[in-house]
């Protein structure tokens, strides 16, 4: 007798989790298993770039990295001078200006998944582990609704089995199986039906090997030391992020981190093709003696080492993601690379939130599985992206640079590449092409809206709530609930024709028959639960009263239907914290005739629309992808 | 046999719970006892003031409030108009610019004592609850270290007896006592003795009758209601707070809660000299129709009321508020008034801010009991202050509204004191007078720092650290863990006269017998624990790197010596968020020779020093009042 599910997510790392907060939020049935007995605490990644920490406020969590994380400020470069010497040649702010609301910061990957794990519980959802999954069969029966069958086993703790403290363990060099063999036997094995597999289950991904994939690409045979320890350094630099160049002892990169940690790479040595890292011949003290030859004339003691682990540099891909639409991989399952771009927990977290509100919305059965398909198509071509940039990057970063006439890596070219790729590693700049679930911009489009790009997502403006006058971040209302949102810049409301527009556009999308708010909310649900309403006026709060606008901006929601008071805003200069520049910030005349911007669940922009064949446009959209209730 | 404590606190309100956490954090041997057997959940004091905040951020906990608390942002007058109908006359923020860099907010008392409970425990202090005070007997021999015994009775609850839901039991009208009668019964009885007693028991102090010490002041003989509930109106501003007169039906606030509550004071009447309120005769249909006689034409109606009581307007204060500076009182002790200044809570909360370091310090033997007259000297001043405001403020607000030609009081008038009050009502206006803790101003020292005020607390300004290139709120680092700062504005570190000056300045206080660093830092303690200093330069980062720091500015600290890196700060515009203007902001000369400014562990400001006879006047300022260990 098998247990039936929605989604069987394999794997609780960053990306599977990210996967499991969705499928929790949006309330489909999951499960989320890991072959590990107990999550990790120590080391491994800690960049959380500034999208993901947009993500993260969609799901109301920011805040807790805002909180246990160590925000980077400043980059400082250090190259050899002419003599050879270590100088800090220049500084720059880590993260660039109007990149996002929130900035670039460093936290263990063991706390991001305590943040994980906890908006998943709100959810009801939570990690089964020690579960090693055996076998996984598909039964092409169209009759079947639940074709993906996984055996597991519940693996059982060898006694007198310590935990290792390096992460020689877990790190790409060890895989899990071998961490496993010691210290966990079998036990009890189930079998688990479901709609959906997703193998998050990283490098060495056994759902992928199960499909048959395999990951593409090469090694650099170059191999790094990381270590997560407390310094003590007369390098005045020790607080920023340092990116160290030696004349000739390697590179050395400083990672400032919470609870005064500091995450060191180091540039440890060569590897012959072929040739493997012996496990055996490394330690804390070699890498800090690495560190050390790297750093030189400056002093480095560590009193204490919490985590450390080596590294071989290579980038590997697997272009294929999706088998039948059924079994999909993410993360690292599909692409790896080396570590200090800060990219790998982004990209792959990036991926099942990607992912997750198409599973959960094809598993209600309320939209067609011809979605999922836009999964590989958007995420592949990122991680293509992601394994090119890291490919030149570590090349340049392991290079021995040029010294005053002596050949090597121009460190001018090095710090050009860093600062070009600023907002790319930031992970604001990803940008998804035309689908069934994303039009394609034309020119019309563009002149409603300047700054908004339909592909990329919805960058946040200071606005202002009418209901209650609060200064506002407005990508805070997107909210990741499953939603779809419609975005309308009202305009100027105290234009009395702009008004009527206005008006009219929220009863045709409120009341005409073929308004996909109309067709496909179901009847007993509130207004906002399908398609939600976002106001954006030009003019300001006083110029109309909160009750005057339509009912659509202002549903009535819930058991006692309470007005909504935090879906109309204004453009206006708040009283404290700024404002008033998001009409300009997203190339929209104030004055002018307004544009409606339709928002994915993901936030990404799949849409904009004049007022008038707005609600037909919408129809088309979702009349290509949507399934009506009966 | 009786156990033996540094510190009682009677009652576990709001100022009870915030000595707690100085007695906590300053690992003082205490307990805190409460008579009832639970805690408030609903109702009751909710506005939280900028200056509280400060304090809550100074403890480590300011972004709990932030998270649950709603923020307001506008305050809305609606009066009648000539012909009688209500409009709204004018619209002002809630906070005014450049008050603090919190806002004012407002959460249920319920949620902030939980904050407060939680910052206790990670000091291992926790509330006693059922415990109640029979005798308090005080012993004067000058041998006894713990001079004061309370007989305590532990209470037990009667079953059966289910907590009553309306907000009469815990109002002004029914006292703990009336509301314990029929719930708990006593129990085992227990003998404390404590070297202090702080009485926190609010309006009906047991302690303050132990002592025979009583509240004086009036009563206005009007009563209000006050309710918390989920409203439905028409009313467009039903979510900012509004300041409403009615021509003839009363008066009423709105106050915008968290979780879509809204709190509503409501006018109900007036009552015969001695008359009492007759608590059987309200319920919340009664306010609500009182409410909407006031709302009219407006509607009304509220499907979820969660906390309602009714309270009558009187200012009392007790204006002795110690004991032989062995038993003191607190918070509602010694001062009661109308709630809707929304003082009442925040006030309590800084009298016992104000005694909590002090007590820690002389319970640790290390400072002489004489600096405990100032507790009362300097708030039974801010609560003759409270008094005097709430006494005009509450009789403008149950007055009736001067329209047309008719008599009464003038909205002009009103709205006028509420803008001119907004400091103070904030909090930020405290201004303590000099004393044996503070020193009196002089044109000298304000020549050398014009907007650093003694007697006030120390405002904040943006700054950048230099090690890590944060742009941080100087006053962040303000921390409440007992130790007095020395703020030294360092000056140009460009100019090298100034530089030797200041690091001269560093040598004397580290190593000069007389400097009270040397004098009174224990020789085994780290060099900051006693006085921390915290340098800001007007010269940017670039200028001088963080190892060119003379120790005393960045000392090396713990079991490791590893170097502190949050202690030096420059004035320059930080990558993203702003600062340079603190020089300025401080009336501090960017150029000139620097000053030092002496703060208290409560984060008010007790001297402004030159360099040169700066440790000279420190000595004579500690000396007055330090004991040297042996």
């Amino acid at each position: 007798m098998a247990d039936e599910c929605d989604v069987l997510i394999i794997g609780a790392g960053p990306a599977g989790l990210m996967l499991g907060c969705w499928l929790a939020r949006t309330g489909v049935k999951a499960r989320i298993i890991d072959q590990r007995a107990t999550k990790i605490t120590r080391g491994h990644a800690d960049g959380v770039q500034c999208r993901t920490i947009e993500i993260f406020q969609s799901f109301g969590m920011a805040e807790r990295i805002q909180r246990g994380a160590n925000e980077l400020s400043e980059v400082v470069f250090y190259n050899p001078d002419e003599d050879g010497n270590l100088v800090p040649t220049s500084r720059i702010p880590d993260t660039e200006p109007d990149t996002s609301r929130f900035r670039h910061s460093v936290l263990n990957q063991g706390r991001i998944e305590d943040f994980l794990i906890d908006c998943m519980k709100t959810g009801g959802l939570a990690v089964e582990r020690s579960m090693s999954p055996l076998s996984l069969e598909y039964n092409d029966s169209p009759t079947e609704s639940h074709p993906v069958t996984v055996k597991i086993e519940h693996l059982v703790p060898v006694e007198d089995s310590s935990d290792p403290t390096s992460g020689l363990y877990r790190s790409n060099i060890l895989s899990d199986e071998e961490f496993n063999r010691s210290r966990l036997r079998g036990g009890k094995v189930e079998n688990i039906k479901a709609k959906y597999v997703v193998g998050c289950d990283g490098a060495r991904s056994w759902t992928r090997k199960q499909l048959g994939y395999s990951l593409e690409g090469d090694s650099a045979n170059i191999y790094w030391g990381v270590m997560d320890a407390r310094p003590i350094t007369n390098l005045p630099d020790i607080r920023v992020k340092v990116v160290l160049h030696s004349a000739n002892a390697g590179s050395l990169m400083i990672v400032p981190r919470e609870r005064n940690l500091v995450r060191f790479y180091i540039q440890l040595g060569t590897l012959q093709p072929g040739e493997k890292i012996d496990v055996s011949a490394q330690s804390p003290e070699k890498i800090i003696e690495s560190a050390r030859k790297i750093l030189a004339p400056y002093t480095l003691e560590c009193p204490e080492v919490e985590w450390w682990s080596v590294y071989e540099i290579g980038q590997r891909i697997c272009k294929t993601v999706s088998f039948k639409n059924r079994v999909f991989l993410a993360g690292d399952a599909f692409h790896t690379h080396s570590p200090k771009g800060g990219q790998g927990m982004n990209v792959s977290m990036m991926d099942s939130y990607n992912l997750g509100w198409k599973l959960a919305a094809c598993a209600k059965g309320l939209t067609s599985p011809s979605i999922l398909d836009t999964y590989g198509q958007e995420r592949v071509e990122v991680a293509r992206q992601l394994i090119e940039f890291d490919h030149k990057f570590s090349r340049l970063f392991s290079g021995k640079p040029a010294v005053a006439e002596s050949e090597g890596v121009s460190m001018e070219e090095f710090q050009a590449l860093w600062v070009r790729m600023g907002k790319w590693t930031s992970g604001t700049a990803v940008k998804y092409d035309p689908s069934l679930i994303m039009t394609a911009s034309s020119p019309t489009k563009t002149a409603l809206a300047q700054n908004v790009i339909i592909g990329s997502h919805f960058e946040s403006q200071m606005v202002v709530c009418y209901a209650d006058a609060h200064a506002t971040q407005f990508a805070d209302r997107l909210v990741s609930n499953g939603r779809w949102r419609l975005i309308v810049f009202a305009g100027n409301m105290e234009d009395e024709n702009q008004r009527q527009r206005f008006n009219h556009l929220c009863n045709q999308l409120m009341h005409a028959d073929e308004s996909p708010i109309k067709k496909y909310t179901p009847p007993s649900a509130d207004l906002n639960s399908f398609i939600e309403v976002l106001t954006l006026t030009s003019s300001p709060r006083r110029v109309l009263s909160y009750s005057a606008f339509p009912e659509l901006a202002r549903p009535f929601v819930g058991k006692f239907r309470y007005p909504t008071y935090d879906q109309i805003f204004s453009d206006e200069v708040s009283y404290l914290d700024g404002g008033g520049m998001a009409y300009s910030g997203y190339g929209v005349d104030p004055d002018g005739p307004g544009c409606v911007v339709l928002v994915r669940p993901d936030q990404f922009i799949a849409d904009v629309l004049g007022f008038e064949q707005c609600v037909e446009n919408l129809a088309v959209f979702f009349d290509g992808f949507m399934i009506k209730a009966n």
